[in-house]
């Protein structure tokens, strides 16, 4: 009895968008590792991706098929609605095998099996999980087949998401919203880090009152002091001491959907220098946040970013967002649309996106996010929090 | 201020040890991608392995050399001991590029700073985090470069636990413990399948009296009901019902060092058949258990587990345990001995395994594990947990 997380016409939806995707590049068949890909098209859910499995996607063959692990097989009769000839499980002497046998073994097969191993195959060459050892074995298998990169071709097709999609990016901007203000409350000077992180992370599965929360695609991460410099270091046992600044970036989790959230509190009074970055973060949050709308362009989100800071001396190379919302560890962002300099991406509504403007220097940094839907006419915060400099 | 999770003399035996299997398979630079592997010959701990980095090691460089995105490179700084020029960071332009630049194009900048550029080159081919992509890039750019597949080398290196990384696995054991019962406790009748997730996550994080817990590289799994015939689900809303199987496989984590346990727990009263099912699990590992020793081979092991559960007549196909200790999401598994046929190595002292002898069966499963040492006489669990069926 699968799980009913979308209709069978949204998945039909998505999969008849990816075929038209798949004509335009003159691609007869798609071989999907990426988790979040696999998920889009059949909603296949599990933590199975420590292992090689994939989603095979043909121009004329009604459904995709899910390709896995033997003991995989009940979480695909579990989370989709694919027949059972649509589900090819492999052996477990394929799995770390000291045997020569690779799970692309059996890939291959299935391709042979589906008549598209002497047609042009689309590999997602650069997606995680799709290692190299599995290109040069399929390579090696498959003699006859034009092997092409199709890298992000799935991930252009989840840029705009659906209404039910957008429901699941709500529901976790609600759980966002309570994970952020407990992390906010655990923390004060004494306190060890992975106290807060604990606050965080069972308010995260806690969900709200109407429902749990999923575990998002990376875990909170809460670099403290003169680590707040230092992005993506996770938490210790060292205690919070007054004059740390603690920045909080997380995301609730609903059905694979994200929305992710990032403040910075201080421990303590803060300084005057932390209290004027915190401010110019927030203007040039807003200024990004205004100029969105449909029809401009990611770049010139950035730029309404850039100018603003810049009238207060501050420069900033990094990107401050990404498109997002379905995804697995290692991460949430979708890697299509970046709001930066050079990308030409024009807004269209409905897409979604992270951004997260912090400033970060050698001793310290700021960080404020948002996630927000692209409307018909501007930029809709998900979540429903204050945007400001906290103190602990 | 680095964080001083080993001596740098432990780092210097793995870096030598690293050295001598090179020095054996003729290879005389290791790109190293894994993180576990990152970790283990250098220390470096962040959630920056969305990106593209890597370690590289040569046969006369006294240092590993760090490469990796440039925010990540204060990281490398905060949980290493590197000095500043073997720590180099490529620009944030080459983070998922709209432009043809990839992190690679950097990786193989470095690699000819090092002199390596036209000699043979070890890279992870089936590591998890190195793409189809990242290979064919170093190829382009290092056309005078053997490229050699070293996937498990430095994962071989990492079998044997020093005694303070047994130190640390003891930690986790203990936060393990109080995770399995924080579990055990919240099931209950009528409860969602989320507010235990939560209840184990909760402790997971917050470890023991004296010290906090890492996340674990895989989530606390939890399938219930005819769902547990589907190791790698994970929770839902859905609320436990009388009658229903649960398995939960959790790790306590300690400095990226885990210890995984497994115990499984009946809502109400067990039918005869689950509870007869467990009585052989249970059987089935203390044999497994009994035959471990140094000198014994792995598929000595599974086999007193499958020759005791043949006593009832029963069969299982699958591996019952691996090798594993440090980890990153998706795995805590080194991907190095398995406890299955046709699997010879030799156990020696201090070697680490999670044995894992469930018994699915379409409509249910029943699961029960240990983390266990190799010592000098026999097997020691780590986890001090009883081994039987529990209720709720």
């Amino acid at each position: 009895m699968p799980r009913a997380v979308f209709d069978s016409s949204e998945y039909d939806r998505r999969i008849a968008r990816t075929r038209a995707r798949m004509e335009e590049e003159g691609v007869d068949a798609l071989f999907v590792s990426d988790p979040a890909n696999m998920n889009y098209l059949t909603g296949y859910d599990g933590w199975s991706f420590y292992v090689h499995q994939g989603v095979v996607v043909t121009r004329d063959r009604d459904e995709p098929v899910w390709v896995g692990r033997g003991m995989d097989a009940n979480g695909a009769r579990a989370t989709t609605t694919l027949s059972e000839d649509s589900i090819r499980a492999y052996s477990d002497d394929h799995v770390h095998s000291p045997h020569d046998l690779h799970p692309m073994d059996f890939v291959a097969e299935v391709l042979r099996d589906l008549g598209v191993d002497d047609a042009t195959v689309g590999l997602e060459m650069d997606a995680y999980y799709f290692t190299a050892k599995s290109y040069t074995r399929l390579q090696e298998q498959l003699p006859e087949a034009d092997l092409v990169d199709t890298t992000l071709l799935v991930n252009w097709v989840r840029v705009k998401k659906s209404d039910q999609e957008l429901a699941y990016m709500e529901e976790a901007a609600r759980i966002s919203e309570n994970a952020m203000q407990a992390g906010l409350d655990a923390i004060e000077e004494g306190v060890p880090e992975y106290e807060a992180a604990e606050a965080i992370y069972s308010a995260l599965v806690d969900g709200t009152d109407d429902y749990g929360g999923d575990y998002p695609a990376i875990v909170p991460l809460m670099p403290s002091g003169d680590h707040t410099g230092t992005p993506h270091l996770t938490w210790t046992d060292r205690p919070f001491e007054n004059g740390d600044p603690v920045i909080i970036e997380l995301s609730g989790c609903r059905h694979r959907y994200h929305s992710p959230l990032a403040r910075t509190t201080f421990v303590g009074d803060p300084p005057q220098e932390i209290e004027e970055t915190a401010d110019i973060v927030v203007e040039g949050m807003e200024a990004a946040l205004d100029a969105v709308e449909p029809g401009v362009t990611c770049e010139a989100v950035e730029k309404a970013w850039r100018d603003e800071i810049a009238k207060h001396g501050v420069k900033k190379e990094d990107r401050i967002g990404y498109s997002m919302g379905l995804g697995y560890p290692p991460d949430w962002g979708e890697h299509t649309a970046s709001l930066r300099p050079g990308d030409e991406t024009v807004l269209e509504e409905n897409m979604t996106f992270h951004t997260i403007p912090g400033l970060w220097f050698d001793d310290f940094g700021v960080e404020l996010s948002e996630t927000f839907r692209v409307t018909s006419s501007g930029a809709e915060a998900l979540a429903d929090f204050p945007r400001r400099l906290f103190t602990a």
